[in-house]
């Protein structure tokens, strides 16, 4: 008899994508925004490495060449850490769900669930926290992706902006919603303005990333925003 | 012998997401950001049908209840559509692709080719119009949702509307890059117009979203945009 553990429910990012979008939809609250900010962080960061390929070794890019190189070492390693963190989010939140199941009959059992407790709302902070900290790295190659890779490839550099925005915004959405679970009034406020910078800091890129994108794009230059 | 046809690729959506996320990262121009933006756009509704499932029947929302019920047969309709737009978009790349590479030897092959690379330009035009149509009518659900849904699933609703947001920019790049192909400047200039309209009503709808969500989870009620 084998005693090889079961690996199951089977992680989201392996089964196919029609699924974790019904199980999105589904009553169960995970997977939810946490684990689809990450799908779409992973997402722009896989755009953005595809333009970089489609540029590299193109007539017409060679000065950029080099540049983009080192842009798609730094995408790739983002796509692999949030295709994670899919997962991950999801993870934390099952952890969070059953620990608030756990007995709590004598004090041993109470010490055990509240310890669990707040090992398990740290991770639904951190996880989300992460998110959002990748998706605002990868938003800085944004700018120099749409500017200087193929231009055929424009609205990909775009859609990978908008992607990468949504991760970054969906994490620090899933940060603030969960920030109930700590008790430190100073760490709650410290992470607070962390969001608040990052969501700043991101905005500003997303919104540079779309003027480029839409002049490349729109006969007119007009920002429709 | 069967003669039973092969489905050969198969179909994007019953393969796993790491799968979708890697074949965008690779080097393969599809699928690119058109089915990324229709992915976004499922995943999105797929947010808001969750918020509404997790709203309804719950104690404290019977006034909202109604209302819910029809926003969700909306976004699960959204759902849908959006899921078989992930499949379309790299179809219809993959046919003006081929349709390129159709050969030309004389006045038939190369009228049937011209008229073939007409009818794939116009579905790489029409298939992420379709993408960005629906993603703004789910936007028009998103404040309700927000504002009326399950306060503890306001994170979600607040991924849904970045999520749809993405597959309305995303799907409105998508319309833009492959507008070249078309020859009629009148049918082109009513397509800009068409996408410029749709991009800043969804933007209002978006940022209205923002607002509401972040006013909700951020005690300040400082919106950081």
């Amino acid at each position: 008899m084998s005693s090889k553990p079961v690996d199951f429910p089977a992680k989201l990012v392996y089964q196919p994508t029609q699924n974790f979008i019904e199980q999105v939809a589904s009553k169960a609250p995970a997977p939810g925004g946490g684990s689809a900010a990450a799908l779409s962080g992973a997402v722009g960061a896989a755009l953005l490495s595809m333009v970089c390929t489609l540029t590299i070794g193109k007539k017409g890019y060679a000065e950029v060449e080099d540049e983009l190189q080192e842009v798609r070492a730094r995408t790739e390693a983002a796509r692999a850490r949030l295709s994670g963190l899919i997962d991950e989010d999801t993870a934390a939140f099952n952890r969070f769900r059953v620990a608030r199941k756990l007995p709590a009959r004598n004090d041993a059992e109470k010490k055990a669930k509240d310890e669990e407790i707040a090992a398990a709302t740290t991770m639904t902070i951190e996880v989300p926290l992460t998110t959002m900290q990748m998706c605002l790295e990868a938003l800085h190659e944004v700018p120099t992706v749409a500017q200087k890779g193929n231009v055929n490839c424009v609205s990909d550099a775009g859609v990978g902006a908008c992607q990468l925005f949504t991760g970054l915004e969906g994490g620090a959405y899933n940060v603030l919603i969960n920030l109930d679970g700590l008790e430190d009034p100073a760490k709650v406020q410290a992470l607070r303005e962390k969001v608040r910078a990052a969501r700043k800091e991101g905005r500003a890129l997303f919104e540079q990333a779309t003027k480029i994108v839409t002049e490349k794009l729109d006969g007119s230059h007009t920002n429709p925003a």
